[in-house]
């Protein structure tokens, strides 16, 4: 049984501070709480109601992870979904992932300064989509456990490795390890005309204010836009991250 | 001066059947209200704090349309934004663009169920930024006036046609024209292989269930994908509609 106390410690989880404090988080919903589970990412818990129970039992017990039944009330007050909190997972935030430069044919995407936990997460699963498998984020992005952002991942968060950083500290041990910087920026050469080389890191800055100052610094790149055929002021990070990501599957074909 | 009646019937617009009844709908924001401002929409009436006011009085005064200064809790009544409701437009929806067929070298998105706000905005800022100036939307779809998606076209809205229509009546139509049917699906042929021929319509389907049964039963179609080259079990469809678009877009070069 889960206590009242245990309750307001796990709603408590809706807040960075005590996500920080006790490495733990949530994963909503049946699509990302079943890729929790299929995953290797500790899960210590879940609230569910009779019929989130009933979708998730097997593969929880499979995992060994205990299920506790709720009344959609209380579910309502740990979950964060406007309707329908059917199923709540606590997960265990794992460790960081050491540096690793890219390496051999690798694609790494670097995020500077993302805001939006939508567009974060939607990154992720764009990451996801086109094989990147590692994702560093500077410290000011918005944090992955971030609820809205485990949600746009889709389940992305638990394949992807996402380590933040100083991007001005290890974009250039990035180049010394002899991959290619890439700026997407609309003041760069149209994307098509430029030979994208590998390993890469492409570099994506924030929705409003573009790229850092400190990563603008940084010498060795080569900056990309998106040729723009309309009116739009911009595109969203993570729509220019779609169209890049793109660009550099095709020129990745073998 | 506005009564207490007025309000409420501006309030009423964050509801799609009064939007529906009287042929108006909110338009929020500087950014969005500026772009308002700058197009051809009729716009009847702005409302804003001290600060919103300032900000667009110059513009408003060009467009002849009345700034009406409220105190910030009667603009949290009717604007919808979690905080910092400083600028509420009530524009004037437009009639319904009819039926062209796409010409020349022109590019047609076409959606197929779209139920998020957010996608519906987001497709039609990437429709701007690749120069698509239709969309043709099946009945099923988000409606545009919506608030979010409002918002989320980020101004886009003002510049794309945005027509409602059965789709399985109107695309014969277009191909009868002359034009190429692609159709989005992971079942598709890798869009690199594909030689994508103008004029076009790109078909994009729903985010939980893709293309309805209706449209896919058109025979004329090429069926295209984007190259996974993860293990994402989808992208969302502005992001596939953004990594399609930038394969038009590359292809679409002189």
């Amino acid at each position: 049984m889960l206590t009242q106390a245990d309750l307001k410690r796990i709603r408590a989880l809706q807040q960075k501070k005590f996500r920080a404090e006790t490495k733990r988080f949530l994963v909503q919903g049946r699509k990302v709480v079943e890729e929790l589970l299929g995953s290797a990412w500790q899960t210590e818990m879940i609230l569910a109601s009779q019929e989130g129970a009933a979708f998730i039992q097997q593969a929880a017990t499979t995992r060994k992870v205990p299920v506790h039944v709720l009344p959609e009330h209380e579910l309502d007050r740990v979950g964060t979904f406007e309707k329908g909190n059917e199923l709540v997972a606590i997960a265990v935030i794992p460790d960081q992932p050491k540096f690793r430069a890219p390496a051999g044919n690798e694609l790494v995407l670097a995020l500077d300064g993302i805001a939006d936990p939508r567009n974060m997460g939607g990154l992720l699963r764009i990451a996801d989509w086109f094989g990147v498998r590692q994702v560093i984020c500077s410290q000011d992005c918005m944090e992955v456990y971030n609820p809205k952002c485990v949600q746009s991942t889709m389940g992305s968060l638990f394949r992807v490795q996402v380590r933040y950083a100083r991007l001005y500290d290890e974009l250039p041990q990035c180049v010394a390890a002899g991959a290619s910087l890439y700026f997407a920026d609309m003041g760069g050469a149209p994307v098509f005309d430029v030979e994208l080389k590998r390993p890469a890191v492409l570099v994506l800055g924030s929705e409003s204010h573009g790229l850092s100052e400190a990563v603008r610094g940084l010498a060795e790149a080569t900056v990309v836009s998106i040729p723009r055929l309309g009116k739009a002021e911009s595109l969203n990070v993570a729509m220019a991250a779609a169209a890049l990501c793109t660009e550099f599957a095709r020129q990745g074909r073998k």
